[in-house]
């Protein structure tokens, strides 16, 4: 467990102690495809490492209104949020393949940010991070039309769904499967207005779409559209909470 | 100076030991209402604490769309983002009063974080708290009409008014001076729709609004119109970042 969590992102920046007092506390949840983890306005009273799978962080009003924050994948984490003063959750949190967790105890998540500096740096470097892509996204529905939005999704996803494409070789181009409605979610819209955009940079080039498959042909076009150069490169995880 | 700065509710998590580091390798820098502090894009150097005065962090595309993600006063610090990780400053900060900053250097902020616990905690509970707030915006931008995010945006600027009010020992009702363009930038918008929006609100009973001055009438209303009942609570400190 402790050479394969080594390799897993959230924890190459801690020392094998640090990992091993981790293990220590956690325990190890199932979560079939579909399941919730937990929902919007629960009292929040774990945290959670993504051991593998993958899991949807968002928010809902009604059955028709959605919006996708975060994609998670292994080495992932969430559910800090509501531990750090929050006490609800402050958004949902759901298994969107067959999915392992490591679950800690929010009095043992407390007592590791006490005693475990590297864990806490790291839980530091990610959340201004997170805050980052979270400012960049209230500046882009502010200044950006649909177009420069969509861009942005996409390459936000990009990032989340990179080790999928690293198994099947294909770094170049990029391609993912991606359906309308993942991408209306994403952006917190419906799936009219994404469905017209997505044709549109179809009919410019920048990307190809068909059966699901999205591939990115012009990753400084798409980029530029974005508006948003230095912020929502692919490859690099995407913002999530709760 | 260690006394007056225990008073400040940034040091009153720290120890006298951390306050004295944290003075030691601080500069005092004066700012004259107007000047920047620093630019959006410009290489993060410092972090700063704010000792006296009213800090305004902003976005901007052009002359015309503007963005205030926060007012910072006394005891709230900003500048953190890009010394963790992006590396140039995501909005721009200026001093919207006569102000004082401590000021920092990334070195010496890096060597803080590793060797302070309290100051570390300090920031990860803050930036969770500011990262909630930035999450919130996203929705109501998404989910709420102008007068939900109008109503939001009164209560968040309340928190940062709060200052002004106890001193003038206006507690009840919530009283603050505050033009319809500070109004406009908080939401990103223009001054037309949140005139209109002032003007409902005015006619609802919910807020009174003349020659600059807004008084809460009924914030139990303006809670539930900001569909936000949780988090936007006045009183708190509105995030902020760079």
């Amino acid at each position: 467990m402790l050479r394969m969590l080594r390799k897993v992102c959230f924890f190459k920046a801690l020392t094998p102690r640090e990992i091993n007092q981790i293990l220590a506390i956690a325990r190890l949840r199932r979560y079939k495809t579909g399941a919730a983890v937990f929902m919007k306005e629960d009292i929040g009273s774990h945290f959670f490492i993504v051991k593998c799978g993958r899991i949807k962080i968002f928010t809902a009003i009604g059955a028709e209104k959605k919006k996708t924050f975060a994609y998670l994948k292994k080495g992932d984490f969430f559910g800090e949020m509501s531990l750090l003063g929050g006490k609800v959750r402050s958004a949902s949190a759901e298994a969107v393949e067959d999915s392992e967790l490591l679950v800690i105890s929010k009095k043992n998540f407390k007592a590791l940010i006490r005693q475990s500096p590297d864990f806490t740096l790291k839980l530091l470097y990610t959340l201004a991070d997170r805050l980052n892509r979270s400012d960049k996204e209230i500046e882009s529905m502010l200044f950006h039309n649909i177009l420069g939005r969509l861009a942005g999704a996409i390459m936000a996803l990009a990032g989340n769904k990179s080790a999928a494409l690293k198994t099947a070789g294909q770094t170049n181009p990029l391609r993912m499967s991606l359906n309308q409605n993942e991408l209306a979610e994403y952006m917190g819209t419906t799936r009219v207005p994404v469905c017209r955009a997505i044709n549109t940079l179809k009919r410019s080039g920048v990307i190809d779409y068909k059966r699901g498959e999205l591939t990115v042909l012009d990753m400084d076009k798409l980029r530029s559209i974005s508006g948003n150069s230095a912020v929502r490169t692919p490859r690099s995880p995407v913002h999530a909470h709760a």
